[in-house]
């Protein structure tokens, strides 16, 4: 599963960013991710594959007065499907072109003949080609007014319902919500605020507990630490000593051109200003790392290496070197993630990773609900010193959108922690993901479990099956099939 | 428990008025239905009982561009309650004065010492003092946006998360939501979407299935006519009769003039087109009878003796009588339900019962998210034939408030039928009560149980309680009581 992280990734240095000026216009883009199939991945679609179908959604589910309508795209296969019960196993799509998540949610395409099921993938509001506005979409807080986790819910129900209305067999199929990241979170609130829409969900990577103090704001990175602690002697170590080499060397103009020059940036850093931009790249790259250290060579933000935070780390065995050759080394060790393919001319500090996704979208619902408090703390983390500053966010949430973000509305809404009343849903984490540091990874009842891949990266168990996937990710998915068929053969032995 | 019908009284009555007056501006006033404390029920509440306090809401829970605050009004009573885990009561506030429902819910007061519960009644947005927009509100579909039982639902999680925050003790305090009618529909909506938030809810006489087709849409006028039927020999024919006798005595200007000296109106019939009015008027007068025949004497919708609809019927037992005659007796049977107290001067048609509540706003209510279909084929009912017809009661929506309603939208949104993946909730219906026809009267689960109480008129149960209730009731509200205590008894036990 591709891109998921992206936007995560993305509502993620945005913090930073913010957190690095505070006051300061965030010029800075967030990381747009991009994907292309890998040839060194199974089971590549083609256009054949599926269909691109449309449905016409209200543009506000929750109001009368804005009573306009749009097209929201879907894509539906329907090739292994069995019209006498086959379930629909639907992707609430995330912060991106849903053909992104089509064609990286390996798993679904995997499973559809065992299920005998329909794939359905749905296309988030303000993404892709499903824009309320069309170009206007973005043009100011009115026009955004209705980018919500709320209202996707709800264009998700409104479309199962059509669906199980419309096609013929499909009203007797149970419809199971999978997703990964931002959309395995709006696969567990969608069985959460809408049980009778799906019998269960699976929420693969999802942080749904990444709010408020729901989990320590330092956890993230202490995770993104610990894999390159694990991956290599000094390697983290190395990383944290080199903030400090960049401020010495940046204080003058020659050092500044001399780490535009080394790092071989497009365009050279034009002052201290550009300093933060600069470290907040790196440490957008580092998480990047983290989050796709997957076990086989993979084109996911990047093309990659197997295990690339184990290829990264070589270069970085010693972290007691004079600032300028360990940052030469530091350049060495992002030029794994930057140009592995070997053709890569100059290093852009606007762009992380290669792109086409929505993280305009994701930085204005960052600045709305999805409010994910973050720190650092330079000791148990690789990172430079960085408190979660919330009053400050919301002042640059404010300059940039025009809108006031609310800290305590998404546990209000989905109830944090408590949520010992739902059933049906399976979380599952790997234990090299940043993001499982706001993740369910335990099991809250017999069926609300938590499903733990200590080899994973995000969500490596949503991507097609590969002959180098670790043991631990394959009884991953043996046990999320197993829940998904107790869901089904349940909701079916009940009629 | 007082008023809640009120609204949805008035709901119902707009339907026919619409109906009976396609493409008519819909002058006709919604019903608007007073209560005052009456001294024949015990345990009137007095000023100290409860403290009058205020909370600000966002006004928009759902968007981040109208980010304007307004000032809910909560009442909070906390003699009896345990602060060392005493529950907390909440009655999420109907379509109306949270007052009303507070001096109406007699069944709170009376359990709230051996419950050791705080007592929280929440007035909903656009009624009684929590208005959004002060008195623009109303001013236009703009103003009226945020009036939406979603948003409702919202300002009763918020105002729980913040007492449980800021009164010490509270946090350990299990809450259990109460309402009736529109406000049992809350309630129980409640628990289905914020099960974290209630532990459970007792909904009574809370027609959450009177929506699209879930019931066939004559049941209430059915409901209505057997309460007639049984009530008084030829007392239900009387009324079926008495329609034709409008309609051949109204054919020419002098017998409108007699019907207007007849019934006593205040305001003189002005010809044919307020026939169709006057003809609501009766029927929703019937409808209120139906719904308050109450086996003691009480001042709900009007004063009333004990089981009026007997009372009434004593006038019409012959429906083979001339159309005048019978028209007179027609006059004698309303009579009871406008001038029991014998002070009234003329009877008012645009009014059906005193008056204070928010019958505006739930006529909003009704042309955007609360679409009823109602119907009556006077065959199987005592009414005159009048079919759904969707397309005019939107349009006569529009007329009136520039909104379009949206007939599936309810059911998307809280399951229809489907709810059984939800738990701890008690419907409670009386056999008397049309609103029953939309109700949950049979269990659906161990923890979503049905209680009926045959000889029950619109939530009897929810009203203090009185030396002439039926066993009926009294044994419902143990029952009641009962799976409230084990819902609480189950949470505790969890911890």
């Amino acid at each position: 599963m591709a891109s998921a992280e992206l936007g995560s990734s993305g509502a993620l240095l945005r913090v930073l960013a913010l957190l690095l000026l505070p006051g300061a216009a965030p010029a800075f883009k967030p990381a747009s991710i991009g994907w292309s199939p890998s040839s060194t991945v199974r089971g590549t679609l083609t256009a054949s594959d599926y269909k691109t179908l449309y449905y016409t959604q209200k543009t506000d589910h929750f109001g009368f007065d804005e009573d306009s309508s749009f097209k929201q795209r879907y894509l539906l296969a329907d090739k292994y499907w069995n019209k006498d019960g086959g379930p629909i196993l639907f992707y609430p799509g995330n912060e991106g072109d849903i053909e992104l998540f089509c064609n990286n949610t390996g798993f679904m395409w995997d499973v559809a003949e065992d299920f005998q099921a329909m794939l359905v993938f749905a296309e988030h509001r303000y993404y892709g080609q499903s824009l309320p506005f069309g170009a206007d979409s973005y043009a100011d807080s009115k026009h955004l007014n209705y980018l919500t986790s709320e209202q996707a819910l709800a264009d998700f129900v409104v479309l199962i319902r059509f669906l199980k209305e419309s096609i013929p067999g499909a009203g007797n199929s149970s419809v199971i919500a999978i997703g990964g990241s931002y959309g395995g979170m709006l696969a567990a609130w969608l069985r959460m605020k809408y049980p009778d829409v799906v019998v269960g969900a699976f929420a693969a990577s999802a942080p749904i507990w990444q709010f408020e103090d729901l989990v320590p704001c330092d956890s993230f990175y202490d995770i993104v630490t610990n894999d390159f602690t694990k991956s290599g002697n000094g390697c983290s170590q190395s990383i944290l000593n080199s903030w400090n080499a960049i401020n010495r060397v940046a204080v003058t103009d020659e050092g500044i051109q001399w780490l535009s020059s080394t790092f071989h940036l497009c365009c050279p850093l034009q002052g201290k200003d550009d300093i933060g931009y600069f470290k907040s790249w790196l440490t957008e790259t580092w998480v990047n790392l983290a989050m796709v250290n997957y076990p086989y060579e993979a084109d996911f933000l990047q093309p990659l290496p197997a295990w690339p935070v184990q290829v990264v780390c070589k270069f970085l065995s010693n972290p007691s070197l004079d600032d300028k050759t360990l940052l030469q080394n530091i350049f060495q060790a992002i030029n794994v993630y930057y140009n592995y393919s070997g053709n890569t001319q100059c290093l852009n500090i606007s762009q992380a990773a290669t792109a086409s996704l929505g993280d305009k979208g994701w930085s204005y619902q960052a600045c709305t609900e999805m409010v994910m408090p973050f720190c650092a703390d330079g000791v148990n983390d690789m990172f430079e010193p960085q408190p979660w500053d919330f009053k400050s966010y919301a002042e640059d949430c404010f300059k940039q959108w025009g809108v006031t973000p609310r800290l305590t509305w998404i546990t209000s809404e989905y109830g944090g922690k408590n949520i010992c009343s739902h059933s049906n849903i399976v979380f599952s984490n790997g234990g090299l993901d940043p993001w499982s540091s706001g993740g369910v990874t335990k099991d809250i009842t017999d069926t609300l479990v938590a499903v733990f891949i200590p080899e994973g990266a995000h969500h490596l168990d949503l991507r097609f099956r590969h002959p180098d996937d670790p043991e631990s990710v394959v009884r991953a998915r043996e046990l999320e099939i197993k829940y998904m068929k107790q869901w089904l053969r349940k909701t079916r032995s009940s009629l």
